[in-house]
Parts: C-alpha cells; sequence; structure tokens
C-alpha cells in the first residue's frame, strides 16, 4: 500500500435509466479525482435498479460480459484520472451462467482483477440466488499499483470468515460495493437495528484485522416490480470509511448522494496491528470446524 | 434455552483484599437472584488485581485447583440461590502449569464445565503468556439446565473465529468475562478508540451469529508494579448485554459497581436468524485457509 492513499466511496441512487446512472458514476468519479483520489468505489450494481426484487428471466438481458461495454468505458475513465475504480457488473459468464462480479481497473486503465460474490442471499425482495451463480475465484486480495484490495461485495459483509481470509492474503483495505436498504413495512426500531448492525459487522472486520473498511452503499426507494414481495426498497446510504480501530472517519446520511473522501495513512494500520497484534495468537490448531455446516 | 432467560453481569473493582472481592461478587450474586436471574456473569479474574501487569512468580502462589477452594464457596452460592454463576479463576492443573479458566455452576451447585481461555494475550502491562497455558479444550459451549453458554474470556474476544466456533457448536449465549482498560498514558482520542472498539467487535460477534452476548468487565485503577511497565491500567468497565442484532439492551458506565441485568427471549434469537440466515450461506468450501497462520 502506498504510504498515504485517498480512497473515495460514491453513493448515489440508482434509476430505470442504466445511462444517466452510469453518467452520474462517472461524473462522482471525476469529483473524486478532483479531491486527489487514488480509488474510488461505486455501489453494487450501479448500473440500474437492484433487479433482483423478483425472479424474472427477462433481468437476465441485463447481464454483460467482463471484459464488456462498460468495462470498456471505466477503464477510459481510469486512465483518464489515473485513478483505481471499483465497479460491479451483472456479469454474463456463459449463456445461463451469471455472477454479481466486482471488476477493479487499476490507474493505466487495466482491468487488475476481478471478484465473484461468495456469499449469495435469498430473502423475500432479494432474489439473488436466481440471478448469481456463487463466486468461484476465491477470497483473494486484487494486486493494484497502489496497494492489494479486499473487494468483497455485500452479503459477504455479514461474514468474518470472508474479512479475515482476505486479510490474511495480505488485503490493505477491505473494500465492500452494496445495496442494502429498509422494508417500509418494518418498524422504525427494526429498521435502526438493521442498519447499526449493519455499520458495527463491518466496523469490527477493521478491528478485528486491523486494516481500514469502505463500504458504498446506494440511495432512493425502489418499488417492487409487484405486490407479491412487498413494496419495495428503500435504500439506505449510509455509506462509510472507517480506520483500523474501526473508527468512522467520513460517513453520509441515508438519503444524499455524495463522494466521501479520505486520505489513509498506511503506518497506522501497521502501528494498530502492532498494539493490538490479533493475527499472532489465532488458534490455528482449533479453526477445523470452520469448515463444517455446524457441529452437531 | 429456556424460552425467556434473565441474565445478569456483575461490573466490580478487584481491590488486593481477595476475601473482599469475593463477599463483594457474592453480594451482587445475591443482587442479581433478587432480580431473579436465572445466570450471573463475573468479570475475569475476579478474585484479585489484575497480577498480570508484571512477570513475577511469586503469582503462581494465587493459583488454586479446579475443583478447590474458591469452587466449593460459589457451588454452595449457586445452590443455595438456584442461579448459573460463570466465575473465572486462576487454575493450577499441576506443578508450573497454569490455564486462565471460566468454571460454570449449575443451579444445583454442580460444576456444569470449564473453559481454558485459548487466545492468550502478551503486550506491555498484559503479561498473560508468562502465566497462562493455551487452553486445550477448545471452543466448547458449557451444557446448563437453562442453555449452552458459549463461554469465552477476555482476549478471545477479539476473534470472530471463536464466536463462530461457540455458536456452530450450538451455543445460546455469547459470554464474555473480561479484564480491560486504558492506558492512562495513551490520548483522550485514542482511549475512546480502543473502547469502542471493544465493544463494536463484541456486538458484531452477536450480530455475525444471531444470538445475545454478555460482556463483564471490572473497573478500577490498578496501579503498576514498578515503573518499567507503565504506571497501570484503568480498567475501563463499560460491560454490556446485547441482542441478537447486537443491539445494546443495558450497560455500564466506566466507573460503577453494578449489576446489569435483562431478559433474554429466545424465540427473538431465532427470528433474527430466520430474518438474516447467515448460517445457511457460508462458503464452507472455500474457508480451508482460515487455519494458516498467513496466506503467503
Amino acid at each position: 500500500m502506498k504510504s498515504t492513499l485517498t480512497v473515495s466511496a460514491v453513493q448515489q441512487p440508482c434509476d430505470e435509466d442504466r445511462q444517466t446512472n452510469l453518467d452520474l458514476s462517472i461524473a462522482k468519479i471525476h469529483e473524486a479525482a478532483a479531491a486527489n483520489a487514488d480509488l474510488v468505489v461505486l455501489p453494487e450494481l450501479h448500473l440500474g435498479p437492484y433487479f433482483c426484487q423478483n425472479e424474472d428471466y427477462n433481468n437476465y438481458t441485463l447481464a454483460q460480459s467482463i471484459p464488456g461495454p462498460t468495462t470498456a468505458i471505466l477503464s477510459d475513465v481510469a486512465r483518464e484520472l489515473g485513478i483505481v475504480i471499483v465497479s460491479t457488473i451483472f456479469e454474463k459468464r456463459a449463456p445461463g451462467l451469471y455472477h454479481n462480479t466486482a471488476v477493479v481497473f487499476d490507474k493505466d486503465g487495466s482491468i487488475a482483477g476481478k471478484y465473484r460474490k461468495m456469499h449469495i442471499p435469498d430473502d423475500p425482495g432479494f432474489y439473488e440466488k436466481y440471478y448469481f451463480t456463487p463466486g468461484d475465484l476465491g477470497f483473494k486480495p486484487i494486486e493494484t499499483s497502489i496497494g492489494k484490495l479486499g473487494v468483497l461485495v455485500c452479503w459477504d459483509q455479514w461474514y468474518p470468515e470472508a474479512a479475515r481470509l482476505m486479510a490474511l492474503a495480505g488485503a490493505d483495505l477491505l473494500i465492500y460495493p452494496t445495496a442494502i436498504g429498509w422494508d417500509p413495512e418494518d418498524t422504525v426500531e427494526e429498521q435502526q437495528r438493521q442498519l447499526d448492525a449493519w455499520i458495527t459487522v463491518q466496523r469490527a472486520h477493521a478491528v478485528a484485522n486491523g486494516i481500514p473498511v469502505i463500504s458504498c452503499n446506494r440511495i432512493g426507494f425502489e418499488q417492487a416490480p409487484n405486490s407479491t414481495t412487498g413494496t419495495g426498497i428503500n435504500f439506505w446510504g449510509n455509506s462509510f470509511i472507517a480506520g483500523p480501530q474501526g473508527e468512522i472517519l467520513t460517513s453520509a446520511n441515508d438519503s444524499e448522494a455524495k463522494v466521501l473522501s479520505y486520505t489513509l495513512d498506511s503506518a497506522r494500520s501497521e502501528r494498530v496491528r502492532q498494539i493490538w497484534p490479533f493475527l499472532r495468537d489465532r488458534r490455528i490448531d482449533e479453526y477445523g470446524n470452520l469448515t463444517k455446516r455446524f457441529i452437531d
């Protein structure tokens, strides 16, 4: 990792018009670059509405290859601005085989690597198991000119195993493009608990691993395509950048389109790991059962 | 787990006089029982000052066998009050072989089981690797008449692996007796980050596993035995009970001797796991490297 690294997270709505969304993403990347960012992260599947609110095979037409038309555009932006970009794309790998895939563009416009979402959710309004084949690239940080990026996607954020494996493989940062929101039919108290849990578990990945976390969410209400799966999702924003002790360095509210930026100091990450040398004391001799579904 | 379970955490100082400390612990157990608690948790090594601030072989005289004199007393209290007690004792297992061991007493006064601290810290002022052999009983919940208790101790609280293994083995609750505090020479900002990190990482264990967490710390300033290891430790209290979404249900400040109590609803833990079925989607096929020290 560079000795100092300016990182940005773009919080934005993702409307029906895909060109509008991409234009907004690119405008926000320009804004990040103007703030001297080395890295900018876009929310999960930022090209359009969250189409997994129902199961509809017509939505497969939204998928594209990697490299493909969107990566060509973002490659150009990365090269033009000399900035590392993390985008998430509905990847068509083969006819009938699709993934939810994060793509990392290096400053020269090349594709530094990709990460296929490993943990796939499925619950009412989030029918991802229908659309996305679980990733088969493992938990491997993506090497870039600015450091090793531990890119994970949305549902992955609930899994300490994913964060740990990225850290063990040398990730300098954890990065979570995400699309998560409230069910408007839940109580305000339940909504608050869910948001707090989401922030807490990601901050804890920073703490447990002694590395910063960038979490980047969309905003806006997206109507359900039909009434069988509820009214829709109110995406809760609250994107944030946390330091290696889990401390919030900068954050957004639940409704603003915004570029969050912060300059990280890699010496501080190392110092935190020296103060709290958690990696030293892991009981790897007793962790074997983590590969079990349940111990019964 | 019982359908409702009233749990208590005792936050207390641990002074030089061991009888005073034990008397205070027992008085607080009575207070918890009077609040109809099924379970009461005492802070780590509550019999005396935190003796690991330096390395002194005279401190080995503080260790005792299990069962032994302190467990005999606490067995009587558990049976008399019909309450489950979690205590932590400096265990003498054999001449020259010692552990930091949590003991669980069931309501009938029997020893339901013990847990020997698995992750052992060692940093200036916390010389635990000198005193405590790492535990060899694994991460196994202790079966009691009120449920399966996932008892872990202090430094374990920083390890998501430990919490996960307890949950996979069926723990109904996670329980952390602890002795953690501030170095008075740190800045106020650093002290706040450390406290926040400690709360955050434990709340995240509740979130990631969908079970409540009880964290129980000591309070009070304890002078360092000599100047080579700093001035001492200001134990930060802030004991808390969190629900299965990591929500704080009740908590103490950094200086009050207090019994925290809360009545947990086991149906709610199960419901939370149904709303967020994290255990369903773990990529156990890709977690093998968690048993590596580092992936290099």
